[in-house]
């Protein structure tokens, strides 16, 4: 038998939280039960006619490489729909393509950090942020923002006592994964001019931008900073226009030096997927902006019938987000992980079970989240309710059963 | 003016050698000159109709994420077809579905190494390897073969005195990438017992594996250790299909330790693109023999246009390949890249020139590459030879002006 070790950096990688249970409920689904999902960000909207119009249209006969930093026609469709939509003014030689968010916070992280370099994090935290990181040999230091402020920013002391000399970046997502908080202007200019005191990237995820309630407005860090060299915008259109699957983000930033150095090592993988860019790029010119308008809607009205939802259980505290599409609740119980698993494998009702997200892996302090579970508001409103019915029922009978 | 310095790894990453001179080639183009594109591994050989029928069922009007680990149906597709053509067991479990052997083996390294961790390669190697390891913080050890010796492997006492306590693995490149060498079923056991002897992993990329010549046959590292848990394959489709722009790799290997360990880093990056997996496993059930015969075929054609077209031209050495699509040749030049950058930005013939890939990226020992080049037989026969006859105008003229 032959035991050879592996490394001490792939065992120390956390498994997602959001999908580590997931077996849990592969094995539920054989046995027969149904199982909402609300513990993944996979939006159940139909992805744009447009998109699939693009596919259609691929008639290349070789599916060859595309360039490393993204097909041009792509870089130009996103350039020009961002312009259109926020109104600001890129340029297509801002973009680099990548596979999805997550590609583009390796590229940053490599890119803008040594190994043992710090960047600023906010927890709880998109909890993929801690496998990349671990990846790049980055160390994130978290602070904690409070469920009971609404996940507001800390105040400036408190950041401060956390910046370093190793300390290369800020990291922002807003609207928020896992807590759903939109930060506002005023939020995002206090912490551009943190990072410009102290000589720092200032990195916003702006996955989630148009997922905002409430009549709020979309809100770019591109509106503050319009050609500010230390702001790199990451995004994606996998929530966006429900493409998960297509992989298809970018990097957008006017520092041509962080651009061509991501290059580098955006070379070293070749190039994104050829038809996915392709039928992207379709998209983007040819999208119309009710899809967004109507998705928005619809996922306003799922936050609204999530929220009064667990607010009527009792002694379960829920946070009222205003984008995105999650939100964080504390639940009456010691241990959120525990209960998770309890609902995918010892509870049903009706054939019907709830797959929650422990929040304890979107914590870098993993205690803060013991108690608290991440809600993904991406099932349709009837099925919500009936998710949650079927929680409130789950949650009753678990309580019973402890000593 | 912002001045923030970006990492030292990320600068430290060397460019592709393959893509670095893509600028001047572009430019090349733009003024209107034809460019024979020798220099980059995209055969111009049509993707098989089995993989666009594919992409034509996918139906479903969501294009979610797929399974970290890879499409069930693609696992199952591809385990058959090594199978099937192989005549090895393999099972579904044992692949792990990566965007190209690009991130295979990025997976590989840091799930194999801890930064600082040594791999031996033997050079001349991939560039890209280069890169995958700057991103890992795995330390390469380069091993010198040599063009005199068909780059056959070092002696064994060569090996071992590169071999220390942080060494964790050989990868091995058959056939190999850059020079066309295919490695006998003598010289895999030799190295396989080295690997025994000093308890490291052997991982072996295979994504060249169908394109041997003269009557040699398809061989893997499974036919010799079926069911080693060191023994890890890394595989692609891009080369073998024609399909480089599907971002579709593998690793295989029965070790679950490795496999279980890698998904931790590849939840991370969630999943490699649906559409593409789905089409690719469409492909692999109904892909017929006679499209790789034919490619091979082919590529034999080309191997001994492009063989025999350089050998003509005084002064050059060229290697005969016995797999891939590649070979190296020496160049009487003083510096094949000073060379290669005057063919794309000074030099034309009938409104034609060639772009090769200067081989120093491809020696870890650069020097050693100097006056060498890579040079990719993806063109049509009659297009390498124009090609090379193109390039012997240009050495000639490159030569006269030299002091």
């Amino acid at each position: 038998m032959v035991n050879i070790k592996l490394s001490n950096r792939a065992r120390n990688t956390p498994p997602s939280p959001i999908r580590k249970l997931a077996h849990l409920a592969n094995n539920a689904r054989r046995s027969g039960t149904h199982v909402y999902a609300l513990n993944i960000g996979q939006p159940d909207i139909e992805s744009p006619q447009e998109f699939f119009d693009g596919l259609n249209l691929f008639k290349q006969k070789i599916v060859a490489y595309d360039q490393s930093q993204g097909n041009e026609n792509l870089c130009k469709a996103w350039s020009r729909y961002v312009n259109r939509t926020l109104q600001v003014q890129t340029s297509p030689e801002q973009f680099l393509i990548t596979m999805g968010a997550s590609e583009a916070l390796v590229f940053l992280f490599m890119t803008c950090c040594d190994p043992g370099d710090e960047v600023i994090i906010f927890d709880p935290t998109y909890a993929n942020y801690l496998g990349f990181a671990a990846v790049a040999g980055v160390t994130l230091v978290p602070i904690l923002s409070n469920m009971e402020d609404n996940f507001a920013l800390p105040a400036k002391n408190v950041i401060e006592q956390k910046i370093t000399n190793r300390t290369r970046a800020i990291l922002l997502c807003s609207p928020n994964n896992p807590t759903g908080t939109v930060y506002g202007r005023g939020e995002l200019q206090f912490v551009l001019d943190l990072c410009e005191e102290h000589n720092i990237f200032l990195i916003v995820d702006e996955t989630y931008r148009e997922f905002v309630y409430d009549e709020l407005e979309p809100l770019s860090i591109l509106h503050l900073a319009p050609n500010n060299r230390r702001v790199i915008v990451v995004d994606s259109l996998s929530k966006r226009f429900s493409l998960c699957g297509a992989r298809i983000g970018c990097l957008l930033t006017s520092n041509e030096e962080v651009l061509s150095t991501a290059l580098h090592i955006a070379q070293a993988r070749l190039a994104a997927p050829t038809i996915d860019q392709f039928a992207s790029a379709h998209m983007l010119y040819n999208i119309k902006d009710d899809y967004l308008e109507n998705a928005r809607n619809e996922f306003q009205a799922r936050r609204d019938a999530l929220y009064y939802a667990l607010r009527e259980i009792p002694n379960v505290t829920v946070h009222r987000p205003k984008g995105a599409f999650y939100t964080i609740a504390q639940l009456p119980v010691d241990n959120a992980e525990a209960f998770a698993t309890y609902l995918l494998s010892q509870f049903s009702c009706g054939g019907k079970t709830t797959f929650i997200a422990p929040a304890a892996g979107f914590y870098m302090q993993n205690s803060q989240g013991t108690k608290k579970a991440r809600f993904a508001f991406v099932l349709k409103k009837s099925e919500i309710e009936a998710a949650i019915e079927v929680l409130a029922a789950g949650l009753l009978q678990y309580l019973r059963q402890q000593p």
